[in-house]
């Protein structure tokens, strides 16, 4: 029996996990919105094949189709992955999916459910309506029958990084934007999300990467890859655009000390080049009033930073550039026990939007049981 | 990892317990269609949710409501009932639904996916499409991870009965109708049956009830108790237009011994007095193309055999007759074990084209484990 609980994670013993944490599954979406997804999504599809055919080397995969596109996923998905049936307004399973919390004492499992409302709602969000999309991760948790915790608080699991040992890492850009909670203040959202992820403490940077569609979320510029040790993007090119928000983080993630006492180990990973819409590709779209457009020229956020880290392998999106080698190295030192798997067609998927990470939403175990 | 089987039940070790057998739960759908539910469904919905709660007294129920309809169905229903969003042309998860197979010596559970075609397809069937309920199965089978044997077979498990030790009971009327499989032939129908619900013999009756829009399923005229016993409606009115049906199955099943080699008690269950819509019901309908015709004056099979027989409910449909009181009391006598919960206004499933047994598909558990 799948519960709607009142209390709080932290009050209840729950935690959530770092990402390089043991999984039990993953969920994704399934493309097909064709202001989104350009040519009806069928690019985007082959790649999403890939991608979860990657993970589900790792762990189990579960894909969740509308009713129209039920019957194309189940044919294009080999039958090890699971298809089940959702109604999505898109695909961004690590934002509006439910973030899975542990019980390391029980072992037991249950999701936190963030307010969603696209980016923004109707001051500068990426699309209308998003009702489908925040009804997401209930249809999950009930599947598999999790208690859930709806938070009062809109966020999305992009623009939060954890360590799974009490630290909590976002962007100000992202959780006080006035299109967020701006008007609870700091110390509030603070509290929040310290209570609904079962932490002690959030490392604030001011901002997420330029050109990044969501506000800021840190899933493009830095994440944990073990507690104390972080992952950021990077770039040595003052007059990069990236620049001067790269070092920025850099200052603040190496002067914080975490919520154990740690100081922080800042890895550098180099940046893609930055890439734009050709107008071949926005040719490919149904133009829509309620998206956010996109046409020729349209500057993307391509990160090698929005990986999906799964148990036994590192899903990284590859953009055909100079970097893709170094990036795959980077992150092969940094998790010397993964297997890399690149996608070398990920521009599909960052062309609606997003990578490799913001499409999945990895369901923790806890650490001690099953 | 949910498979899909090319071998049959019978051959891997499975067979179809019978109803009165451990049940893991139960699986419905959610009324919505204006052309076969009255006044938008809300009066049937109010009643599913009474079904759906007297039987998760008795085992976990699951509601398979439309994306459209997830919110409403997740209002109206008591938070220990989970829901799942699926789209379905219908409700009758009885004979669109997947029927449960068991292997005793493993404790595995897998899935049997007949052909589906709306009772009939394009020749007398009552809706179309039916695209989405032919579907069905196979998406309960992904949620539960179950493997499932897809059947050569136009069938429906309203059409069908088990004694769970090796007899099937149907009618010819159904299954060897040309809408259905009569090209096939009674021998090769027989062989299926028997090899993808693992039995042995199948007692053929040659029709069921007047007025049953399903072309005679066997769930309004005849079930098993227990093995070496069926109950079957009756009536001892010579000019009752069932008469005639009712003493040709209770003939065939006097005379018959079962895979066991059993002589058949048979119990009689005093019928229900026939029902007709009302212009007022009628006028609740949107009228549309495609759907069965229903008018003040139509005809409705009511039937007390068509219950829902839990792991400690029994789950009875009455309808304001002289016997109801009668069918509790034989259902009690019957099920002695099992408290009896009478579902007053089931006369609104009715009208829908069926009643408690045809809306529920009970979720089997193997006799031996878990």
């Amino acid at each position: 029996m799948a519960r709607s609980l009142t209390s709080t994670p932290k009050a209840d013993g729950f935690r959530l996990p770092g990402e390089f944490e043991r999984k039990a599954g993953c969920w994704l979406g399934w493309p097909e919105r064709p202001d989104v997804w350009r040519n009806g999504g069928k690019p985007a599809q082959q790649v999403w094949v890939q991608i979860a055919s990657a993970i589900a080397e790792s762990e189990p995969v579960t894909i969740c189709a509308s009713s129209s596109q039920y019957a194309n996923a189940r044919r294009l998905l080999p039958a090890h992955i699971r298809v089940v049936e959702m109604t999505c307004n898109d695909t961004w399973f690590r934002d509006s999916g439910p973030c899975f919390v542990v019980n390391d004492a029980t072992g037991e499992v249950r999701g936190v459910d963030f307010e969603f409302n696209a980016y923004g709602g109707l001051d500068g969000g990426l699309y209308y309506p998003w009702d489908k999309d925040d009804q997401i991760a209930q249809k999950i948790l009930e599947i598999e029958r999790f208690d859930r915790y709806r938070v009062p608080l809109i966020a999305e699991l992009g623009g939060i990084q954890a360590d799974g040992q009490g630290s909590i890492l976002t962007t100000e850009q992202c959780l006080l934007n006035r299109n967020r909670n701006a008007e609870l203040g700091k110390s509030e959202v603070t509290k929040r999300l310290t209570d609904y992820l079962g932490a002690e403490q959030v490392i604030w940077l001011p901002r997420g990467c330029k050109f990044d569609e969501t506000d800021g979320h840190v899933d493009d510029l830095a994440c944990f890859v073990r507690p104390g040790e972080v992952v950021l993007q990077w770039t040595d090119e003052r007059d990069d655009p990236q620049w001067e928000i790269y070092q920025e983080a850099y200052d603040i993630l190496r002067s914080t000390r975490d919520a154990r006492g740690r100081e922080l180990i800042v890895h550098k990973l180099a940046q893609p080049r930055l890439l734009e819409w050709t107008a071949q590709e926005a040719a490919g779209l149904d133009q829509n009033d309620g998206t956010h457009l996109r046409q020729a020229g349209t500057r993307i956020c391509a990160s090698y930073i929005n990986y999906y880290a799964g148990n036994s392998v590192i899903v990284l999106p590859l953009f055909g550039d100079a970097n893709d080698r170094v990036a795959q190295a980077t992150l092969a030192e940094l998790f010397p026990r993964h297997r890399i798997i690149g996608i070398e067609n990920s521009r599909e998927i960052l062309l609606g939007g997003g990578n490799v990470a913001c499409i999945t939403m990895p369901q923790y175990a806890a650490a001690t049981h099953g």
